[in-house]
This record gives structure tokens, sequence and C-alpha cells, in this order.
């Protein structure tokens, strides 16, 4: 029997971890939980991000999965460590990869890119400072990036014009790797890179997520087909279009889970 | 006794209403609600969006209010037919006007713009077409103009660039008249002039909301000096922030309003 693979984001973005996923580890089965209705979740309190991600998190297990991956940073960053205790399966966040490899990566500086929520919440720079204390860290919230990817304008000139724009704001501050801390900036990756220059490396934390899963499931890891399932709270349509706008188009079905059957 | 209005908005869009009541009626107390903790509500379902509204409502009759303008496009159309029953005071919504000015105005066609939940349901361009069944109309969704409003680039060439790539998906459509339906937009009313050249109008429709407010309470249209007391659900120092970058600076305080006191 192939490995179930459970992958839970507040919403769409998650959808560049799963992509990760399924290139590295093709031989497993996957059920995303986008928690559509009640995105984002870095606009909440703490305690409720750890409520809506229990009760995303209990619906993945009651499919059951055999690991855990929390797409969503906020997610990862407030919930995860709370609800390690509660979950027997491996829960793996995406915020601890991006703190290692930025911390493993970068020489002169890290710039951490993020939602304001997630930037404003200290989250990547406090943990890279903890983790290595030399390093000038600093982060930027790029807002902005989220609509854009959404309208599927990330290649677009107004997205390298927003992109320098918001750089602009750092360039007193010297740094050689750029973080990617919020899953839809992927998408603009290219982007960023034509932004930054060639000096400068733009990383996706989901890289080393999909590594460290690929370490956990080994077997998932080669050979075979992947078989994924979309759960969605909020209107599956919109899930699709969103999607297909990010340049991840769907193929599957996508379910619409009711947020009251998450609390059940 | 001066009168009292109370100014209802899912978050601080509804500061480009309040500006303008402040203009037309400076001689009043205003009390404004934004329920910034459970923004956009344009993603929720209608019967949320009826229950928001009522609380914030009830919230804001409670501070002794003698007038309810609903600012928000959302709750405006969604929740204030349904309410109107349940509130002695009158209510004025800012979609009516929005509809009216349009019809009124316009000539060759009539453009809405809003955000996707308000074009997607559809709102001002039903309305206007019931008003005004050979006019053309079409809504345009621009979910960019919103956080470009928020980091206070509204006058930025970005704003402008994001502007005319909106516009080029209706170069199939003869327009006179662009409406903002979302109250973000009007603090981008120069901008968007600039893209849409000479022969088109842009109208904001809480200039129409004032005159129809300053009509209910005349004695608040002349003299005197507003004073203006801010409530947030969210935290105050976001507000302010956000406010300033708009260009609405707060001078006043803002005081934070848990969630649960709106329910009580």
């Amino acid at each position: 029997m192939r490995a179930r693979i459970g992958v839970f984001d507040s919403g769409v973005g998650g959808l560049t971890v799963l992509r990760r996923l399924l290139e590295r580890l093709p031989n497993a089965e996957y059920h995303y939980l986008g928690d559509t209705a009640r995105v984002p979740y870095g606009i909440r309190s703490a305690d409720t991000i750890v409520e809506y991600s229990r009760e995303g998190l209990s619906y993945l297990r009651g499919l059951g999965v055999d690991l855990l991956v929390v797409a969503c940073n906020t997610s990862s960053a407030i919930a995860v460590p709370s609800l390690h205790d509660e979950f027997s399966h491996p829960l793996i966040g995406v915020v601890n990869d991006g703190v290692e490899i930025a911390s493993d990566l970068a020489q002169r500086g890290a710039l951490v890119l993020g939602t304001r929520a997630t930037i404003m919440a200290d989250i990547y720079q406090r943990q890279i400072a903890q983790r290595r204390p030399a390093l000038p860290v600093r982060g930027l919230a790029c807002p902005l990036f989220v609509p854009i990817v959404e309208e599927g304008w990330a290649d677009s000139q107004v997205a390298v014009d927003v992109a320098r724009r918001y750089l602009d704001q750092c360039s007193d501050f010297s740094f050689d790797l750029v973080l990617l801390g919020c899953t839809h900036f992927p998408i603009m990756q290219a982007t960023l890179e034509r932004a930054v220059g060639q000096d400068v490396r733009v990383v996706d934390p989901s890289v080393r997520v999909a590594s460290r899963v690929a370490g956990c499931l080994p077997s998932a890891a080669s050979g075979g087909c992947p078989e994924v399932h979309f759960h969605v709270t909020d209107s599956p349509e919109g899930f699709t279009r969103v999607a297909r706008a990010m340049g991840m188009p769907i193929h599957n079905e996508v379910k619409h889970v009711d947020v009251a059957a998450l609390l059940s």
C-alpha cells in the first residue's frame, strides 16, 4: 500500500509546496486541504490559528494520511509547535526548512520576503538569528505579490516593477540570499531573480520540505504516479480558477468540505 | 444636541466615505466602526455577511447614533436590504447611490470597478440594468487596487500600469463613465482619470451618499466642527498605519472593540 500524504494550507498557495512534493515523491496518494473559507490566517489571533490548523489537520488525519505537511507559513510558525503533541503522525512545517536554508546558504545577509503578517510576526528573522546570530537578516513585507500571483501576472512587467519598488526599500541592506517566506512567492521566482540580479540567490523552502518528507517516506520517492485529491472549504470553482491563473492547473475533482464538517 | 452619525465598514476603506461625510456634514458627532478582524466580507456567505453587519450596526446603535451609513459595498448590497426592518434608524448604503449616479450620468456605457467578490456577485451591474435597461454596463474586478492603496502607492507609476492592464481587458467595451464600486478606489481616482483619458468620467458614489445624509440631517450640514470616534475590531495600530498610507491620517484615538463585544 502506498503512502498517503496530507498537505494542509489556508488557501491556494500551498500548491507550490504540493508541486515540489509531487516531483520528489511521485509514488504516493495526496490529500490537499485548502481552508479557503477562512483564508488568510495571518491576520487572525494565535489561538484562532492553532484552532483552525487543528481542525484542518484532524480532517486530513481522518482521511488516513501517514504524514502531514503544513504548507501555510502562518500555521507552520504559530500552530505546528503547539500541535506536535496532539498528532502522532510526522508533522512537517515549511518554516523550519526556510530557516535552515537561509542560515546554511547565506553569506553576506538574508532577506526574507513574506506577507505583512509573517514579516511583522518576525517568524523567520528571529529563528534565523537564533540559528546563526552573526548573519545579518531582514524581513520585507511584499503584500502585493499575493494578488499579482493570483491574477496570473507573476511574469509581467508590472510584477518586475512592483518587485523593484519593494526591494528599493532595502537598498541600505546587503544580502546575497532572498528567502521566499510565503507559498505564493515561488510563482514569482523568475521575476525576483531578474529584480535582484545574478549575485543573489532566491530560495524556495519547499524544495527542502520535499527532501525532508522523502527522508521520512523513502518508498514514496521512487517510481509510481501520484494520485491527488483536493478538498477546499470555499468554492471549488474559485480555487480552480486561481490555481489556473497561478500556472498550476488542476485536472482532478476538487471537493467542497463545509467548515462545519471540520469542526465535527 | 448635535446629530450622531454611525459609519460601518468591514475595514479601512470606509474612510473615503467618512471623508465625504465630514466635508458635507461638519456639524455632527461621528462613530466609525471598522470590523477589521473579520475583513474582507466579500468572500463570506450571505448569511455571515448579514450577521456580521447586524452585529456591527447594533454596536453603533448602542452608541446612540441617529443615522447609520453602511460604507462597505458588500454589506450594503447583501445585508442592508435584510436589515431595514430591524433598525428604526435611517440605514444608508453606498450601493444605491452608486447605481443611481451611474444610471443618471452614463451615456455610452458604464464600467463598474470593484473587488472580485463585488463584481462576481453582479451587484451593481444587475441594479444598473434594472434601472436603465438600455445602458450597456460591464463589471471589471480590480483586486490589486486594494493592496496598492493600502501600500500608499495609489499615485505611483505602478498604479497607473496596473490600472491600464486591467482596463485593457475591456478594450472591446465602449464606456464614458467609470463607477468606483469599492471604497478603496477613490484613493486611486486621479490615477484612474489618467488611465481612462479625458472623455470618461470617474465617479465616486460617496459624494451622493453624503448628499443623501445631508437630506436626512440638514442641521448637520452647516457650521460646526465634527467630532470623530474610531472603533476597530483588530489592532488600532494596523488601522492607523493603513489609514496613513492611504493619505487619510487619523489624529484621534482609535478604540479596540473585541469581536466578542459585538456579539453581546
